[in-house]
């Protein structure tokens, strides 16, 4: 537990649940999308703080084909350098079948397949339709099961699309049902540009639920571009969402929408969960340092407000 | 309505209000927070297009001595130099009787006093212990509510403070509940360095109603340094709260309390709240305009994440 918030205590909420999984996806979502290329011994550095933060799900890195995503195109070298820890959970994203054979090659036991809600994201990220995507996922998730690997399907645009606008609620419970009906374990709301708020969170959620889809199954991954990721956080945990994805530092966003900065800061998400008593089992203090560390990699400063006040010592130190 | 939001549509959620009454700080607490002393022609604009966006209600500038405060050493000018505008409340910040007759002289018509919840920043900000402040309090309200003038009561440090670490709920109330039978005629509660989470702030609430200080006569003043202050202003809404402190752009922090920065943008509040179909009479368009005016007035970007994504067009124009 961090000194920080323990001077500041911490006061429950009625109707949160007790513990929050968080998905860390800094090693992967985060520094796929930072300008930077970074060495990996220090990618290998970073989840190994990670980890030695309490992170227990850790997204690693990426087996789309390097010319997409240079910035990981070390996958191979990083999960080698990898020294697993018992109970953590190392996720790899997996677009395909010849990613699925190098993942496997590795023994990769936690794959992610990404899928969007709006046929214009699924052109330009996927280059090809919503469907033509599905079935492009289809043998990954069926082999990954058979393998006995869990499965997070990514879902972007779930709340708002920048070419399409507001996304209908229909539409992203279509898609989702898909999803999960190839056998998905687990799915992942994005709110890609960051343009929810709590009403069409709950919205969501609750339509889900109908088409069976219950809490149990989702994470939700939110961007902070306007500003509203931790009461959308808030409205999530409420409808008894138990698993929040967020990146050490807000580190990255999304280069192929515009506006996507600002993922959902690992820190701030931790001053809000501990504030409200809620167990995550990770280290504020821990995560503030290794953002620091991060920040002197890429050359420039954390965009989290936590990670800012905090570096400034003024709440830490009482002065 | 602005085009950005109508985009991305509305939708509501359980108990909620149906409006909200924005308290728009920035001229007082917002450039009085920053650097640059601008001039009074500029903040005269600045207050008249805070009034052409829809507030209905302005903290204009204030009567402390310039000594403390030089940047709003001109409040004689500027409340000479606004048209007031039907409809609208040009709140001025009054320390003592000193102050007071000064504003009279001016026809201010609504005024607020600031108070403390804890002793170490009732002796940095204002010299004095919490009790001798609410002695000088007193006449000035007294003396406002004779003349039929509305008074505003700041209450700062309501969740914790920089040197005592957090401060207790019953601490808080204390203050308050003196406040209130001095005459005030709203309390805003302020989280001076932003370090509340949810909870706590239900937890004030409930005291503060407990105590006979209801929601009606309450406002809530958050600031975003660690992110904080629109998962909390969800919270403090569904409690029954409707009116919000927020400051155009994100202006200005407190100079007195280290790691204070971060006012709550409007903006940012605006998106949460036209996202749930809340109703506040300002139109988001025309702020984020207002606040790029005032950006390059100061010399530097707005800290609000809204204005910060929008300015980049990308969800605006649909590209």
């Amino acid at each position: 537990m961090s000194p920080a918030v323990t001077r500041y205590g911490h006061t429950p909420l009625e109707g949160l649940p007790e513990r929050v999984t968080i998905c860390e996806v800094g090693p992967r979502d985060g520094l796929q999308n930072e300008s930077a290329v970074l060495p990996v011994q220090v990618k290998a550095e970073f989840i190994a703080r990670l980890a030695d933060a309490g992170h227990t799900v850790i997204e690693t890195t990426s087996f789309v084909h390097p010319k997409w995503v240079p910035q990981l195109a070390d996958a191979e070298e990083l999960l080698a350098a990898i020294t697993p820890r018992p109970g953590v959970r190392y996720q790899a994203l997996v677009p395909n079948e010849r990613g699925l054979d190098r993942a496997l090659d590795l023994r990769v036991r936690d794959i992610a397949v990404f899928g969007s809600a709006t046929e214009t994201f699924a052109q330009r990220n996927l280059n090809r339709t919503v469907a033509s995507s599905l079935e492009m996922f289809a043998p990954v998730v069926a082999r990954a099961r058979e393998a006995g690997i869990a499965v997070r399907g990514y879902l972007s645009m779930c709340f708002g699309d920048p070419w399409e606008g507001e996304v209908p609620v229909a539409q992203v419970v279509h898609v989702a049902v898909r999803m999960m009906a190839l056998g998905c374990t687990e799915l992942s709301l994005g709110d890609t540009i960051g343009v929810a708020t709590p009403g069409r969170v709950v919205a969501l959620l609750d339509a889900l639920a109908d088409a069976g889809i219950g809490t149990g199954r989702i994470a939700v991954h939110f961007h902070d571009t306007y500003g509203q990721a931790l009461a959308n956080t808030l409205a999530a945990l409420r409808r008894g969402v138990t698993t929040v994805d967020a990146s050490a530092g807000g580190l990255g966003g999304c280069p192929y929408a515009r506006s996507a900065t600002g993922n959902l800061a690992t820190e701030d998400l931790l001053w809000q969960l501990e504030g409200l008593g809620i167990a995550t089992g990770v280290d504020l203090a821990a995560m503030v340092e290794t953002s620091l560390w991060m920040a002197r990699q890429l050359g420039r400063p954390s965009p989290s407000r936590t990670v800012t006040a905090l570096a400034g010592g003024g709440s830490r130190d009482g002065n």
